[in-house]
């Protein structure tokens, strides 16, 4: 029971504020400034790259690196990488033949400032930039390495991955008879692989030995889990205007998800046990783990 | 003026015929099977892949690792990432919000068959297996030149190549002010730089000595010119029954061409001095260069 004794006094909200800092830095330095030309492709990317968001992925990118031992540094470029992935996704989701959101993190989502066809190509350039990023990581990370983490990316974010499980997700989209193993399978593919792979990547860049690597999927797995159950709770019941976007639209596209299937009570039973179930995966680790397990409770706790 | 006695027994039909038959069987291995779920996505997917493209990327990376002195065998991973990568920009440049297009090589476009939402996310999906597929090549290929290869393809897919050449293309929509220096910035970037990059990745991968690669980048840009000029020709002199779409669209959406800026006669003298330079730039090398040889003069001779 050893875990249940360790006291944290690790400030997790500092930690991710001075990180978040340090990320965006490092976006702003690799992407093509605004007023190069075409200036409203980079204005485009820029909005939505720039827009406020949590970070999670680099986060767990650069934790990945320093828990396997190494400077957290030598993952940056992929840090940034997968923030270029994920807000590729939001431009593309939002789109109006997709969920054709209005709004996200408060602001006017990308087609609305910039228009349907930019905002498609926008997208487009974040997710090539990706690769272009990943692959500059050789500088500091053996080459084998670095495609070892094109694989682990790629993979979480193609078919098997995030797109796969957005056009399952659309796919069920307004069906009565959607199981738990089904939302469970949407969920997994279309944010925790991404997650999951955010972590592994960066410990493998550090080359991290097969053990911690089969603990840090466990984590990514459970904490992956946790996240998208506070999703699904929070677009029932958070708080619109700090969250800068409606709730309630999942009910309104009658989404497949976790309070759908199986009720508030047990979604949020089920968030708390993968919760758990992460920061297990971190036993026998020491301190360095205490960023990890910050987070894996933070998925649960947040409101935004 | 040895290049002018030069005769010409190879016959490029058959040679791109059976190279095409290998891209399209290499190609049916390395997707996910249509019948594997989410079924819709890779049934979109797979459509616009085998819908009958003249395979030119991937013609040119097998080609380059071949003059390279490698067994072609080792660019078909790379060659197929191509191949995703051009169907993924066909499929974005098709939708309603771009080019509104509703044919493509006879067919309905993607979005016609399979609704936008799909369209847009088996490009996404196209894009990320390019990716997965080139990191494949280490397995027969250097991870340097790998990774050199990522870093070449991306470079010329992203907002400095093909993306950014689509978006200056649609600010140049309607322009009477079009200068020909900005015709050749768009179709450079927008053709003309993955077209080049496929050539010189395939010779990468083969480990090609910077003298070639710089004859072969030479070539690359100027077969690109002369292909990019050849098709404004086509769209406005073309058989819309051999092309399988209608011709006329640069017109009809008044897009920055070389026809519109210099006239047909001066347009076409352009793109055969061009297929001439990029001839020039093989000079001194022997048979194994026959196919790219072939392969400019078909650039301005081709009627589809």
């Amino acid at each position: 029971m050893k875990r249940q004794v360790i006291r944290e006094p690790f400030d997790l909200e500092t930690y991710a504020s001075d990180r978040r800092a340090w990320v965006d830095r490092s976006l702003d330095s690799f992407l093509p400034k605004a007023e190069e030309p075409p200036e409203t492709l980079h204005r485009a990317m820029r909005y939505s790259l720039f827009c406020g968001g949590k970070r999670l992925r680099a986060l767990l990118a650069l934790a990945g690196a320093q828990i396997a031992g190494a400077d957290p540094a030598i993952a940056m470029p992929l840090a940034c990488a997968l923030e270029c992935i994920h807000t590729f996704s939001l431009i593309h989701d939002d789109l109006p033949a997709i969920d054709n959101d209005d709004l996200r993190r408060g602001n006017p989502t990308n087609h609305k400032v910039f228009g349907e066809a930019v905002a498609i190509l926008a997208g487009d350039a974040l997710l090539t930039k990706a690769f272009e990023l990943i692959q500059e990581c050789r500088k500091t990370a053996p080459a084998d390495a670095v495609l070892d983490v094109i694989a682990l990316v790629s993979s979480a974010s193609g078919t098997r991955g995030m797109v796969g499980g957005q056009v399952t997700d659309i796919e069920c989209e307004g069906r009565a008879d959607i199981e738990v193993s089904i939302v469970e399978s949407i969920h997994r593919r279309k944010t925790g692989a991404l997650l999951s792979a955010s972590l592994t990547a960066g410990a493998r860049l550090a080359e991290a030995p097969p053990r911690l690597m089969q603990r840090l999927g466990e984590y990514g797995r459970q904490m992956g889990l946790a996240f998208q159950i506070t999703d699904d709770l929070l677009d029932l019941e958070g708080d619109a205007s700090r969250m800068g976007k409606p709730v309630g639209s999942d009910l309104k596209n009658d989404k497949a998800t976790y309070p759908k299937v199986l009720g508030i009570e047990k979604s949020r039973a089920l968030a708390e046990s993968a919760a758990e179930r992460a920061r297990a995966a971190l036993d026998g680790l020491g301190d360095e783990a205490e960023p990890l397990r910050a987070l894996a409770r933070y998925m649960i706790e947040r409101d935004v």
